[in-house]
């Protein structure tokens, strides 16, 4: 009598939808409208502060189009939250998104709509995944980093023991709306921050991609319109398709390989205090990793030249006087093994299109590869 | 150039799997053993107080398990944490199991293993759930409510705003341990509050199986083995098969029919500030609802004559002072819409097997219901 036993696969019917225009909030709007179920929705704004400095239109445009569509939305009170890696660092950010939610009686049913940049479209995110078990998400990314890379992710969460997102989720977003005009108030640092990940992607999934950044890298700095937009939507489309096709959507499996670049990149943001933005950070990341293929005799000098090249063309710094520290780099290692679980997995790229693991990498190895970087990077300069 | 779409249906592997033996930790080991993945698990257990004050002898039995098994298991530090639904209302509990992942060094790959009643499960698996973005959890369950519904059950959540389980995520175990021996320390009275689900869930979907509860409510009521682990499995047999077969498993419907009984059960837990148990509740919510069904003209007093009867004979008291006060009753209505968003939906029974759903209920006919139920139950008991 005593023993039984049921098990089953699943099914959590979940969509992926990630939708490009130039202007959500005009004649453009059916494109994110024809996404939502049917009928009324509550929905509760929430604004990124640095966005809401920088445009200040943006919201009160926002707010008087959703009062405009009264058989569509039922708006809520705009939230304003703190924006950048202080969204994440600081709990009263997810507290007051909770207060918000709960205040302004939004339900499972209702709509959270993230405009932001990606720490804060992972912060609010997170808080929304958590109340009522998962309040439905609508995200508006305004920066080129949260179009290309983070916007299209299915992670949510905040940091937390002094570890980058330590506390999160897994969740997908009702849809992702990528409105391009958010762009325009971006300073050219942040602008320039969000190509890093679409060289990474290109890097380890899509050959001609790489050589088409490598040919608009100049139009692209300058933002010129046609290129910068083409290159979002595929490396958002790369990401994406990474996430509904590679069967590991929820990260079950030890290997991370969007992480490219990646660990080294997060143990430079906390070791500059966030001086170092994520897209900088990842510039680097990119070129220690693409050094480390060279000293493991995996890749070639010609090839770090190119990765190099391209990153130097957008306009990012490749060396930081933190690398004088390599020991404090290494223990990236550690960390990023750790946040994974398990063994080791360290996805490298030996020529664009062509990713493969490795699953250790002791302090000379990385060492070596940090000097080789920083020499490679002076050669560049020259 | 700026327009274009992406959307695709998502794949998350997830496998819910529910086992049952006699003694978890001796001979039948393998039974959970084999679901594991392979290799050497990191695993932190935590214990609900109330479960390790009536069963002393479970903890250092279960540690010292593990650590005879070192090729299977590398054990931290055990945590016991406050049982019942204090874990539910003091933030303090997810706290301290955050802090427990964080010192020991659980990562995404490793486990918290959780014995306790279902407020524990919920709680401890809530923490669990958003450290690293999810760490994998067994679930022991230590009652007859947890075994046959509550550890079935995808969804974890603490209390909130004094709301049930405001806070929450849906997450899916990687296996439920129905381990018969963890009753055998149970009060009588929380030994018959798992049973009030069993005959929810009977009359929902299984005609026979209500039969059956008849048959053997005396000899479950006196804890006889054979009829009593019967039912437990049969329970959590149908609890299970509506998971991963009703096609909803994280309720992004408006419906939750399993609610059957539980809008008016939730308000009295609270009004009661938890003097009744859940299962206590549950047992005069579902009286209430099959009243409900006869004031509706969709049931008969003979099926309401007949849920009453085999709750009163598992020894349940189904009046309370409490439900005099009707209006502070009847707020539960809108307390369980506003929970689930959207339209009113509330599941019913018109006799076993046979739900339907209503979408609106006045003061004036939860009224009478109350009132019907409370007739019903003084002519049972003269």
């Amino acid at each position: 009598m005593s023993s039984g036993l049921f098990q089953s696969d699943i099914q959590i019917p979940r969509r992926h939808v990630v939708v490009f225009c130039d202007d959500a909030f005009g004649p453009q709007a059916d494109r994110w409208f024809d996404l939502l179920p049917e009928g009324c929705h509550r929905i509760l704004p929430v604004f990124d502060s640095g966005f809401d400095a920088a445009h200040p239109t943006c919201r009160p445009r926002v707010e008087a189009f959703l009062d405009a569509h009264p058989s569509l939305f039922d708006r809520a009170l705009s939230l304003v939250v703190p924006g950048g890696e202080v969204a994440k660092n600081d709990p009263k950010v997810v507290d007051s998104v909770l207060a918000a939610i709960h205040a302004e009686n939004i339900c499972r049913q209702s709509f959270v709509a993230i405009f932001g940049g990606g720490a804060v479209l992972d912060a609010v995110g997170f808080a929304a995944s958590i109340a009522h078990r998962g309040v439905k998400v609508l995200r508006f990314p305004t920066t080129t980093l949260a179009q290309d890379d983070a916007g299209i992710g299915v992670k949510n969460g905040v940091n937390h023991h002094n570890e980058k997102n330590w506390r999160g989720v897994f969740a997908v977003p009702t849809a992702v709306i990528n409105d391009f005009s958010l762009l325009a108030s971006l300073s050219d640092r942040d602008w320039r921050s969000g190509f890093s990940e679409a060289v990474k992607v290109a890097l380890l999934k899509d050959t001609r991609e790489f050589e088409l950044l490598e040919q608009h890298v100049e139009a692209i700095a300058r933002r010129s319109e046609v290129e910068s937009q083409r290159a979002i939507i595929r490396s958002a489309e790369l990401h994406w398709r990474h996430i509904v096709e590679g069967g590991d959507p929820f990260e079950d499996e030890i290997a991370r390989p969007l992480d490219y670049g990646h660990w080294s990149a997060h143990r430079l943001e906390r070791l500059t205090g966030g001086a170092l933005k994520h897209g900088e950070a990842v510039a680097i990341g990119l070129g220690i990793d693409a050094a480390l293929a060279v000293e493991l005799g995996r890749s070639t000098p010609d090839f770090q030249r190119r990765v190099l090249g391209v990153l130097h063309k957008f306009g990012f710094t490749l060396d930081h006087p933190q690398l004088d520290d390599r020991a404090a780099i290494f223990m990236g290692i550690e960390q990023f093994r750790a946040h994974l679980g398990g063994a080791l997995t360290l996805t490298l790229v030996a020529e664009p299109g062509v990713p493969f693991d490795i699953h250790d990498a002791d302090f000379a190895l990385i060492s070596s590869a940090i000097e080789r970087h920083r020499s490679m990077v002076r050669t560049l300069l020259a």
